[in-house]
């Protein structure tokens, strides 16, 4: 896991098969609270899903949010190799 | 298009519907014929697969090509937003 690597006040969201303005909420909701930089992660599939929650915050939240990175990886994932995208927002005001 | 922005050795392989192989064999030929820089590009849910295909090749090429960009980005597509990934990639000798 990638977690462990960022500050406490950075949040990962895990694109999973949930409707996209679920994470969007829980995006908006995590900004308020104080927290600075959120990385989307996607992994396989959800690798689109994670672009599409990107630009459906950016649509929301226009300027005052800015990508930093995106990175994109390869990791095993039972016995197979399986490609992510972890793209790092962060809260400009 | 983005591609009249690339210089000429620049090549653009859109990620379709194809096998990844095939891109993979398109790519690799590319740079054997002298193209230095090429942009996988891939939209919707092609984005997923424009990075299992970064991934396919750096695994055949390995060090003889490095990772220069990744831009994801929103266009204008039959009147929707859709969501697109282009990954630069260089050939390093």
């Amino acid at each position: 896991m990638v977690i462990s690597m960022y500050a406490p006040n950075v949040k990962v969201i895990d694109v999973g098969r949930k409707p996209l303005d679920d994470y969007v909420f829980d995006a908006i909701i995590s900004f308020r609270e104080g927290v600075n930089d959120i990385i989307i992660k996607g992994r396989g599939d959800g690798i689109s899903r994670a672009v599409d929650l990107y630009w459906r915050l950016k649509d929301r939240l226009g300027d005052s949010i800015e990508l930093v990175n995106v990175e994109i990886g390869s990791e095993r994932f039972k016995g197979r190799k399986r490609s992510y995208i972890a793209i790092h927002v962060r809260r400009r005001y």
